[in-house]
Order: structure tokens, then C-alpha cells, then sequence
């Protein structure tokens, strides 16, 4: 079994090959060339936690099996621990072996950036110049990362309501590569944030929406991150009428779980016949991405574990190449 | 996190340490503190394979979370690799961060081997003598330990439709202890391998009844292991009409799998009535276990997360206090 710590991961995988590999997953998901059983769950409640289990297997040529085991412990950064903790399983397809264990904090934070950058790089504007993030928590940097790799942008835009959170985290990765390649700015407001930005990146915590949709650009691509349960909404409702095309990860797990489509849905807000299709399906040539400079796009993921499965395995195979890895004997 | 390896759980964990902790995972279970979500699996068709996700929680003062990983490749043998590979997660309760990893093949072989023994503990009569199992595969050794390590037998019996698969085990463990402490014996028919048994073990992939009803004595107690699919069957299902008592692992989860009970509750030949319940009840003293010598007395067992995690968590502990298995940090 081959062991594969963070650290390892950050230094035989990039976040332009993690983008290729999630732009890869998600056709093979649209393709219907995976499985994923729905996840399960235990509640700690004692504890004030839970646990997921998110297992997948790929087909075909790509031939993968494993599965996620992420917590979500909100007590934890009190504790210095980090609130979302995670490991990838990976099991041999034709023996059923466990073969590889993965830091799974890092790989998630590497392939949720990652699935932003892919659909970024599928339907944002060429010449894109402007970025804007919207919360200054752990997923950031992977986020500003991934829209950095596919965009030559000049300008990042930080927004959180604590505005000390984004002084901080830029503080903490300007001087570092790939950051140092563009202007880090934290903003006072939404509308600042915003305003004339031609990519806009959602992955906070809200309950509503972080910014108005009149204030936004036409043009802009907006990825909306962060709301993974139905009481959770980063997106103003009224952004629908605006938007052009409306993509989503997994159309499925979107309507069951992200408040983002079920609460403007069920409010009459939105028809689901809005929702242009999966990102997958412009991987594979069966939907159209943007059709003009003057398109609005929005890209709306909950997550799949199929992303876990493919971003892993490729991880595996890589460490393996490089000799980088520790081996155990279990 | 710490690595556990087979070879490290047989150097830190008793057959009779794993006896004990079985009768707490089965009163846990049976008390209604533990949570175990239905388990998932991928059906891996291309490599005519299967993999299990299996999680359970334990709540209250045991409080442990953790799963198993395990597939089941018929074609591994072929290979020479196991049919049933497995690992075991265990996941921090209180913070969520994974800490161990466990070789689940060995773990399944002692936590499987020590249902029957806790049963045979609670169920066969105590002056108990011989002892007999039907299947000589790789779950036989760890089934004989069990019993042997709850009754002083003097002699074991192995039944194999190829008896060369007996006289191997025979050869390969007589000499090792606990095995030389009893006499084993391959024998050539079913009846005359349950002639005067009191102890009956039951671990093998049949079809159908093993052994006849007819042919067991009085006061027997049997652990019907082998069944865990509807189609498989190693009980006569005429033995119920002779059973005084009757005790499942989990009612739920026998009804629902095991032939053993699917296939007479179907034809008419058992009743649900005739079900005295949970082993686990008898642990918690809510039920009756043997209550003379000429009871006959049936476990029927297919498995639950449960006893993975708390003999998991057992080995676990023990191996922090020996100060063995190997740390890495993910």
C-alpha cells in the first residue's frame, strides 16, 4: 500500500493537471461511464460531528475504484484542527487490494479549486482580465489558484465580511508562486468585488446571497462553490433571468443538496428547464459552452466523488512515476 | 495515523481479548447504541468483483467511529491472492481525522472467529467435548480457535467435500498452538462428523444443507457462519423443529441475507416466532441462554460494521500500549 501525505500530493501534482483530470471526471460522469452510490453518513452527535462516505468506481479505460472518508467537524478550527478532514482510499480495480491511502484535506481542496478552473477554462470569457473570490477560508487559495491557471487575469478581488480574514490570507500567499504572478486586492464590499469582474468565484458558508446581480458585468462567469446543503445560497435569485447558460456538476446532486437551485426552484425563481446541462457534457461535445463575449455563465458544484476517484488515482500514478510515496506493507 | 499490519494485530490481540470485545459489539448493537448505515457497494464487473463499504458508530462511553473497506474477487485465489481483501478505517470520534489503518483480512478472520465463540460461550453446554466444522477454507482456522478457546475441547472434527483440504489445514496448524492443544480429526461424512458433537460450526459457500438434522445429538449447540446471501445455505432447515433456541447476530440483517432463515421462513418450514433474538440480548441479560443440558441451540451470524469497529478499536488501543504499528503523518 502506498501512503501519500499532503506534502507528497503538492509536489508531484499541479493544479493544471488536476484541472485536466476534473474536466476528465466530470465526462465520464455525464457519460454514464461511472458509479456512485449515494453517500453515507454517521452523526457524531456527541461530538457536534459527521462523517461521509463517498465511494466510486470509474469504467472503462480509466478503471478506478475509492472512496472519500471526509468529516465535517465545525468545533475543530478552535481546537487548530482543521474543520473538514478527509483521507482517499484507493483500491485496486482488478484485485479489490487497497493500493494507496491520500491526504484527502488536500486532494479536496486541489480538485473542488480544480472543478471551478475547468469550468472556467470551458465557459469564461478568453480575455478575461478581472477575478473575484468570494470568502477567505481554507478553499481559497486552491480557488484563486485554479482561476489563475486557466486565465491570464491582472486582478484578484478578495471579499469576506470579515475583511481582516482576506488582509490575512493575502498576507499569507502573495509572495508565493502562482500568486505572485497577479494583484491581490481584499475589497470593502460585494459591489467593489464585482464590479466589471469578468470571473466571480462563490465558496463561503452563506445563507443568502453574497452579492446582488445587478451589480455584476455582462460577460462575467460565476462559479458558485460553496452551498453543499438546501439551506445554504450564495447566488441572488434574480441572477437567473441574466444568465445565459447554467451548468452544473452533477444535475442530480445539485437539486438534491444546494440551496443555490432548490430554494429559487421551489420559490418559482428559476424553471428547470434553465439549466443548460452538466459540464461533462461540453467536455464531451454534446453541449455548447459560451457562444459569445457577451454571454452570462454560471457553473453550480456540489461535489462528486468520481472527482475524488480520478484526481486520486492520477495522484497514485504520478507518485508512482516519481517515486515519491511511503510503502506499507498492511 | 497508525498502521496497523495483520502480523501486528496477532501480536497484540487475544482470540479471547476479541471473544470479549464481540459480546460488547453484539450488547451495543442489540441496545440500540450504535449506528449502522446500510452498506454501499460497487459492483466491479469488469474484474468480476465486488467492493463493500461497511461504517458503523458506536456511541456512548466505547464512542468509536470507523468502517471497512472489503471486496470480494472469486479469481484472486487463481492469482494467489485473497478472495476477500479488506482494510479497516478508524476515524477520531471526537475531531474526525482518520488514525489507523488495520489489515481487515486478519481483523474479519478473529472478529468472524470470535462471534461463534462468544456464542458458543453464552450457548454450548459447558462440559462440552467435541467439537466439529464444516468448510476447511481460510476462515476454519480462526473458527476452531474460537471454540477451543471457550471450551476445553478434546477433539475437533473437519469436515471437507474434498477431504484433502482438511488433512492440508490439519498439516499446517496441528502442530501450532492453541491447535496441538486439541486432537483434530478429518473426517469423511457429515454424519459422522456431527455424531456427539456439542459444538457445530458451519463456514463454508454452500448451496445447501451441510449436515442432516437427523443425525445430531441432543444438547448441541451450532454457529451457522457460512450463509450471507439469500441462495446460500448450510442449515437443514428440519433442524428448526429440534432448536429450543434460536439467536441471530442481527434480526434485521439475517432476515434480509442469509438463506439459512430466508429460505424456511419462505417455505413454511420456520417460523418468526421461533426467533429468540439478539445474542447481544443475552449479553445484556435481557434474555435467556442455555438453560439445560439437553437444549439444542443455533447463532446464526452474517456480520455486522459493528464488530469491526469495536474489535478495531480494541486492537487499536492495545497497540498504542505495546507501542506497536507504524505512524505516518497523512
Amino acid at each position: 500500500m502506498l501512503l501519500i501525505s499532503g506534502d507528497m500530493i503538492r509536489k508531484v501534482y499541479t493544479m493544471k493537471e488536476a484541472i485536466e483530470a476534473t474536466k476528465k471526471a466530470f465526462m465520464l460522469f455525464s457519460e454514464g461511464l461511472t458509479d456512485v452510490p449515494l453517500r453515507t453518513h454517521l452523526a457524531v452527535e456527541e461530538h457536534n460531528g459527521r462523517v461521509l462516505f463517498m465511494p466510486a468506481y470509474v469504467k472503462g479505460d480509466f478503471d478506478a475504484v475509492g472512496m472519500k472518508v471526509v468529516s465535517v467537524y465545525f468545533d475543530n478550527p478552535s481546537k487548530g484542527l482543521p474543520a473538514i478532514p478527509s483521507m482517499v482510499v484507493l483500491v485496486d480495480s482488478s484485485t479489490g487490494i487497497p493500493k494507496a491511502i491520500l491526504n484527502g484535506t488536500v486532494l479536496t481542496q486541489m480538485r473542488t479549486g480544480a472543478a471551478s478552473g475547468a469550468a472556467t477554462d470551458l465557459l469564461a470569457r478568453k480575455d478575461a482580465k478581472i477575478g473575484a473570490i468570494f470568502g477567505a477560508g481554507g478553499q481559497a487559495p486552491s480557488q484563486i489558484e485554479a482561476m489563475i491557471t486557466v486565465r491570464p487575469l491582472e486582478e484578484v478581488r478578495i471579499y469576506d465580511p470579515n475583511k481582516s480574514r482576506a488582509l490575512d490570507l493575502i498576507d499569507r500567499i502573495a509572495s508565493t508562486f502562482p500568486f505572485n504572478q497577479v494583484r491581490l486586492v481584499a475589497t470593502a464590499s460585494p459591489e467593489e468585488t464585482v464590479k466589471d469582474a469578468d470571473v466571480i468565484t462563490t465558496v463561503t458558508t452563506a445563507r443568502g446571497p453574497v452579492f446582488s446581480a445587478k451589480d455584476i458585468k455582462k460577460g462575467v462567469h460565476i462559479n458558485a462553490v460553496g452551498s453543499y446543503t438546501p439551506d445554504m445560497q450564495e447566488l441572488d435569485p434574480a441572477i437567473f433571468s441574466k444568465c445565459d447558460k447554467l451548468f452544473l456538476d452533477s444535475k442530480d446532486a445539485v437539486l438534491e443538496e444546494s440551496g443555490d437551485l432548490i430554494k429559487p426552484l421551489n420559490e418559482g425563481l428559476l424553471s428547470e428547464t434553465q439549466i443548460s446541462g452538466e459540464i461533462g457534457e461540453i467536455v464531451a461535445g454534446k453541449k455548447q459552452a459560451r457562444e459569445s463575449e457577451e454571454e452570462t455563465t454560471i457553473f453550480k458544484t456540489v461535489g462528486i466523488a468520481v472527482q475524488d476517484v480520478v484526481v486520486g488515482e492520477e495522484i497514485y500514478q504520478k507518485a508512482i512515476q516519481a517515486g515519491i510515496g511511503t510503502s506499507f506493507e498492511l
